[in-house]
């Protein structure tokens, strides 16, 4: 079986061997060659690229250079895809490969979060791995196992489709609302000289996701699950990395899941065609069957409206209501809104879409697995 | 145990005995009086007032009233609840009182929907109840076990939170984009002269959810949920109807749900002071132990990129496309647009926040589960 | 929709229109003709055909007079349906008809029970049903959802089938270990006269489960299951009743689950030469999709040695000290032994067999759902 | 973190470390000492002790020494336990440390099984690992993910507790059906000269499940597991291996699982004195919360009736005859007798208590997740 390994305690760029890159771009050379069929064994860094590291001090959070995100390991070329096929990725196991992983809340300044409004000071979570468990000394009084699932995954872009990309980000990207190209930090795998010059010019930032997948964050696309890509170009350039150990859906803090440095056990397979016979436009996918089972949920609910004013069915707010709701409810039971924050990003909380019709208030849903708790939260 | 029926071929304003009203207001008298730890059994006309036929002629739906929307069962006064409670409602049982319901898609001009620019024709869907079990001769190929609950329940506002709701929400109301009060169809129980006139001049429609719970159209409050609900009035004034025998996230058709004529039983209880104790703004609900159990979903990603066009971490977008994504699907698996346009709406499709911190795109999905189809429909 | 009904006040042979028998024998008139593909509802006695009360006094346990056991609705005439078909039944819906049900203990000398060298003495627990919970002023301390089923459905045997019952079980009717016929308190439907006296005295019990289904008390047989009952006689002659609104696995109090007056909603469809095609002696059937999700269990093991004696591979009685193990465990918490015993054929506990080859030790284990308690009962 | 490996190519006997032992007995020495709070990882070997080869020859099976059975991992000594203590061990994690596992039929000369009259031909299936899930070439048609845990863990017996066990079983190792102490395969760690020879004479095989734990094959003490083992020797002597892939319950063919060559993550605590206070004979557990989702099941009812003879209440024929049925019926669509056997043995189907009071009949059932298969096995 292919084994691609990483040294956990080096910068992806200072790696021995060359096993991945930062950026999104089709001329990125594919470092193997897998035919459908086979399964191989990938390990990646965690999403920062190593300069989080194991202490209670947050300045590596506070200084975090964002532009380093995300290594992942990778292109595989997938002999026979072509254009238009479908590439059926089976994420047949996924796990750490060092016994903790970290959540943080960058700072205002330097990268924000979904709540950034609210706690603009960065902040800091350590959790130990015990098996399938993890307990946190910044988190206390919670223990869970964590659903593990890579936050991104996906295939190259074509060039017209990266120049698609950069041309609809452009407008947000003035605004500071989006990503830009940026040279200076892009590792492009084995390139070099002009080739590295020419790509890391408009190589895309891996931050969203978009129609190759790309930085999902889905907490559901977890051990066992068969996603199924768009190809883009030859080989479909398979890549993956941005590990979790466990994940509330939206990632809310940005810094993010559990982000764990770790491993993935991968087959693949082609579907000739598959684009337009299934009319796809984003990845579509099968979660796998090994669920974490919890009982009993806690659902809070939001809709969009804030500092009284009222939104127009905007999901975003109401969403944003719901875990400011959960976050206010647990700061009754003995946290900080902080830990609450990072608690709410890292468990597996689940954020649902509520009615998206009734005008004018959407209502989101955040439900939080009771089970967590070494006691009961629950009103009395 | 105190039981209110409906005839349920019967408009609200109709009925024989006085059980409902179909607006928020303080004032709209309780129908009756129940004490904590009492149970009751009510039942609800469905949302649109007994105005859908159950036949194969879409023009109930086209000349639909919405206006009357929604027949709500009572209010209930409990016993000693007071401003700044937490008012405790266990659904106990719930399930529907005739062997049908409907789904229906509002033409663009009368009602519309999540999807409306799509799907601007009206259209109509009759559900069969088998047990658990539903199927339509409208939208063949497809069986399965609903989650029933009510798409609305509540309490009634105080006057100060009924002025802050009319004054956020006249902006929209101005642009068509939320609904105003409007005294003709309104229904106030057993309000009459002047009083009523008074109220139905200022009554908030029920179309949105807002801080008393209303119109939420969340599928997990279903059997067995334990429900905390702020108190803003002496008594509470608890109402609730719009039951729905299955519902997807969003309740997209707007439609809407699987519409039913059916019953709750509900048990309550006080949690003096509770909404600051808790920091309550929007209901919390503790959702019942009885599910329906799926193992296989297909679940479909959508980004905040709409016809070309970049949003700016824009839920709705996002979940309008991964919505788009899954019915396009569905039409290469033998359904026309509609059809899985009502079937998303209908079953119990989960509907997700996936990343929400990933500028500039916004990840949401759809999960269809797939053993509500009688063939496979995954990519082979 | 034919619709037969109970007066749940009333025994067996004193309701107004004939609906049942208690006794198996294919010459028993059948009340009513079912065509494949319609749905029927049908509401059945409790298994003690109204012989206990909701009250405090165990006395009506004491004097059970349990030939009187089962009082069946049916037989139905399935349309089509031959000897060696199979009968498809879809247990469409099932629920009671009144508020409440009950669980005893039977005295050792009139009917016992799996562990009645323990607990030898009569005693009654009377459930109160609040919607999909049931709460016991006799056993405090609990609250759940049930899954609702029925203890008793099946086919007519054959007479063939019947004489090969009445043979074989003879010789433990000899020893007091199984039931004879009884015509005394036969009831069998419209059958009257030298008919009657005929099929009285030959007509089998209805206590064991057999080749046509019958007491089967398999908890999974609920609300949306489908069986697959083999043919014997032509029309099938189905009927069903015995209805339970909980039970744990093997049903241990025998009297015995949470024993209600309920109702059914069924469907049915034949497969022609299923028994043959399929290669079926005893029914099959695939449970509904409606569970009650329990999260967290405390599991007990049981191993075949009683009393000091090592017992050769028996799971029967390696589940007696499963349960026997698991009642100990529950008197540490506060209940009496009858208590906990009453509670575990009450509650949806499951009973497993673990490992049945490792001689001379049969391995069964009793799992406990630990959220049915109003207290964490776990060892601290 | 300690940790224990062992070379999976070789026997327990000659490893270059002492890792383990085969039999239980108070006198085999800790391999360890380990604190309550400390976690450590264990390798493990296969149950059957590296006899078993990866090909399609079965003559390994037919020949194998079942007196090497079970390699354990350990003893560890727990520091504070002591005799009346409860063993607190969290399983916090488990898995394979080969890419295959193996499950076998032993000849019914040589090892039988709970099926062994009906196979009694040995016969074997390789499965192969693909992460989380397993395919065998041995048995086409199906892929599953599995429950790994252990088949057998548990505490070193007292003295007199060993002595009790020898003293029962006696008759009916008298009988050829059960196994007694044999001293030409034992492997006790680092014991030798006298000691060994005396500990060897009187040690209990690990064949059967015993007060201890011992070999439960319990497929639930799956990762995530806590387990409470009672205490008889100070310090514990805590061991375990006999590591499980995948297993269906009661492990029928006794060769057995899919039984691999594993590690196990494990965490420990000591709970004081309580054996009496909580009144346990066995160990209790609560199983982890990381299960394999299967919605669908086709489940199979057995009585105790075989060959014609009526059984009284004998839960061991009626699974029996579950498993037969299940197996006849599997024969209709496309498997051997052999393979549904193994398949059974292997899956994870679910074998419960269904009646156990209804004399003369017990039922059983076996519950067959359906998803395994690569199409429908439903009758149609």
């Amino acid at each position: 079986m292919l084994e691609i390994k990483v040294n956990p305690d080096i910068r992806l760029a200072e790696q021995k061997e060359i096993i991945g890159h930062n950026r999104w771009h089709p001329d990125i050379p594919a470092i193997a060659t897998v035919r459908p069929g086979e399964e191989i064994y990938v390990e990646a860094l965690d999403f920062l690229d190593c300069q989080i590291a194991n202490n209670d001090d947050v300045s590596d959070i506070v200084n975090i250079d964002l532009t380093r995100a995300h290594p992942l390991s990778g292109p595989f070329h997938i002999v026979g895809a072509e254009p238009g096929d479908l590439l059926v990725v089976d994420l047949l196991d996924i796990g750490p490969i060092t016994p903790f992983g970290f959540t943080g809340i960058f700072a205002k300044e330097n990268g924000g979060g979904f709540l950034t409004d609210y706690f603009p000071n960065a902040d800091k979570a350590i959790w130990d791995f015990h098996g399938i468990y993890t307990t946190s000394r910044h988190v206390p009084g919670v223990r869970f196992a964590g659903l593990q699932h890579p936050g991104q995954i996906g295939t190259a872009p074509s060039m017209e489709m990266l120049h698609k990309w950069n041309a609809r980000e452009a407008p947000l990207v003035a605004k500071g609302r989006a990503t830009a190209p940026f040279a200076d930090t892009a590792f492009l795998g084995s390139l070099k000289g002009a080739d590295f010059d020419r790509v890391a010019a408009e190589a895309c930032r891996t931050v969203p996701p978009r129609e190759n997948g790309g930085n999902t964050d889905i907490k559901n696309i977890t051990r066992g699950s068969r996603i199924y890509f768009p190809v883009y170009v030859d080989g479909a350039n398979f890549s993956g990395g941005d590990l979790h150990f466990s994940q509330g859906d939206g990632e809310i803090a940005f810094c993010g899941a559990i982000e764990m440095k770790g491993f993935m056990k991968l087959g693949f397979d082609i579907i000739k065609g598959g684009v337009a016979k299934y009319k796809i436009t984003n990845p579509i996918f099968v979660p796998g069957p090994m669920d974490v089972r919890f009982e009993k949920w806690l659902m809070f609910e939001g809709i969009c409206v804030e500092d009284g004013i009222q939104y127009d069915m905007d999901a975003t707010v109401a969403y944003r209501r719901a875990c400011m709701n959960c976050i206010d409810y647990l700061t009754t039971q003995g946290f900080t809104g902080e830990q609450a924050y990072m608690l709410l990003t890292a468990c597996p909380m689940e954020g649902r879409i509520g009615g998206i019709v009734d005008i004018p208030n959407c209502a989101c849903t955040v439900a939080l697995p009771l089970d967590i708790f070494d006691k009961s939260i629950l009103p009395k």
